[in-house]
This record gives structure tokens, sequence and C-alpha cells, in this order.
């Protein structure tokens, strides 16, 4: 039985209590097949994904360990490192504008697609911003003009971990109707 | 029926020939409900949106014509202004990152639930990031620390718009799996 968009939005969250379930391999396919689609200024596509498991997955939680955030992911199975590449954009375009204008927003909407297709393989998800970046790069091999922007841990959460309601802003302090 | 998210991200694709059919009110009001969901770094929701419909619309139309560009904008009954504002982080992160530093990822997140959420209410989009900023700004009034980010116009497409195939690169040109 699928989920409908609108129960995706609202089942997706941050899940910081991971079980040690590894997560399937077909379904880490699944999840950059769903990234693959995602729009991107100029069909540019500037990302690049490391799906990083298992025992070599040290020196991501490694990195994610800062100031005593983030030590949920010692637990987590797996996961994906969102880089930002180098952006090609259309001759006329690029002349126009730096070519690097739109490539964040796309990678944001890139983090978005791999969330919530996992959501809908009954995975859990944690976009993580905060990390040593040097650490990261050098690990990856990453040359200068690319960019870590985020990462997301992905695996199963622990037995009985509940769905909280989420808290956000009304609509009415963030959108105006006009006309 | 709900469509499933394979159903939505295939499906979703940038529409470029409008009908004037208009946008019902109640379904703008559900694309901005599906933004509300949207995640962001600590929850800032750095985010404000116009949607501007009807013959209100023409400023909007007229500060996407560029170069001949977006003419086909002129037919589309309604548009979503995505709007960056400054984010408000957690302290302790926000003294260690620039403020911005996720604002622009996440817009890209919220523009991703607002097309998606369209696509499962039969409407169709089209993201525009190529636009006379300076003249969207002054319309809206909007401060200097607040940054148009992407348009979306939204609407019913001209009867027998079809799905055009993807274009994409393949999983292996921009992923690598690591254990």
């Amino acid at each position: 039985m699928a989920y409908s968009f609108d129960e995706l939005i609202n089942t997706r969250q941050s899940c910081r209590s991971y079980s040690d379930k590894p997560v399937e391999k077909e379904k880490l396919e699944e999840l950059v097949k769903a990234v693959r689609l995602t729009p991107s200024a100029c069909n540019s596509q500037p990302w690049k994904l490391f799906v990083v498991t298992g025992e070599k997955a040290r020196f991501v939680k490694d990195a994610l360990q800062l100031m005593g955030r983030n030590k949920f992911t010692e637990d987590c199975p797996a996961f994906t490192v969102f880089v930002e590449k180098p952006a090609t954009l259309k001759a006329g375009i690029a002349e126009m504008v730096s070519s690097q204008k739109f490539a964040q927003l796309d990678v944001g909407a890139a983090v978005s697609y791999y969330t919530l297709k996992a959501t809908d393989l009954g995975l859990q998800t944690c976009i993580l911003g905060w990390f040593d970046e040097k650490k990261l790069s050098n690990a990856l091999g990453l040359s200068k003009s690319e960019k870590v922007r985020l990462v997301v841990a992905t695996g199963y959460a622990v037995d009985g971990y509940e769905l909280r309601e989420k808290v956000r802003k009304d609509v009415s302090e963030f959108v105006d109707f006009i006309g």
C-alpha cells in the first residue's frame, strides 16, 4: 500500500534513535534513483552522492561528532553525503549569473527527494548540516570546488520510536495571497 | 486515488503551456500547507511566500520577461514567489556558522514540497530562477535581507500537453557506494 504525499510529508521526521538493522542495498538504490529525478537549474544536476554503510561509515560518524552533538549517529547503519558540484548552466544564462547561484537550491531539493523516498520505503532519516567538513572532504577526496552540503543519516528507528507532532509557523505567518 | 511517490516524481515536469483556467483557492491553500511541513535547519523555516493570481500577477509576469525568455508565463494564472528570509538558528550553532548557511538549501526543499504537492493535485508547475529580481523585490516591498530565490508558475496545462521522458545522468555518474 503506497503512501499518499500528505502521509509522506506528515510522517517524515528527524530520527535520532536507530536500530542496528542494516539498510537493504536495494532500498539504497531506490533512494538514489529518486534523487536522480530531482529537477535542477538547466538540468545541471549539480550533485554527487556518497552512500556509506557498515564499518566503512566510521569516518562519517567521526566527522559528525562535534561538541557532543550527533552522538546518536553511532548506531545508524547508513549515511548519504550530499556534495554540491560546479553547475554547468545553459549558455546565455551562465553568462548572466554566477554558475553556482542555483546549485544550493538544487541540492536542497535533492535531499527532499531522498528523505521522502526513504519515508516511502519505511526508513527513517536525519538531515545533518553540522560536521567537520574538512575531514569529510579529505576522506572523500573532494576537489576545492566540491562542497559537502548535508549528510543524511539513514536507517530503521528503534522499536517504539514515536511520530512527533510537527511544530511550524502558521501559514498566515509566511504566506501572502495577492489577487 | 492518491499518487504514489514514484508516480509523483516521474510525473512532475516543467510545464511551459498553460490553459487560462484559474487555480482554485483551496488548491493554492493546500500547496502552502505542504510547504509548511518542509524541514529546515533548526526548524528556522527561513522562507516567505507570495501567491499571486489573476490580474494582480501582471508585475510578476513583467519581471519574468527577460531577453525573450519565459513568454509562456503570460498565460499562466498563478505564481508563487519564494523569498529567502534571515534564518534564526539555535544558539551554539548560530555562533559557529553563518546564519544563512542552510537557508538556500531549505528554500530548495520548500520548492520541492510545493511542486510535488501541485502534481498531487493535478496541477502543473515551472520553477523559474531567471527574473528581474529588483523589480520583484520592489513590488513586494522586500527588505535588503530578503532575497527572491525562485518563482513557481502554477496552473493547468493546455489540453494534450504530454509527459516528456526525463533526461538525467545515470546513477553511476553521480553516486559512489562505499561499504
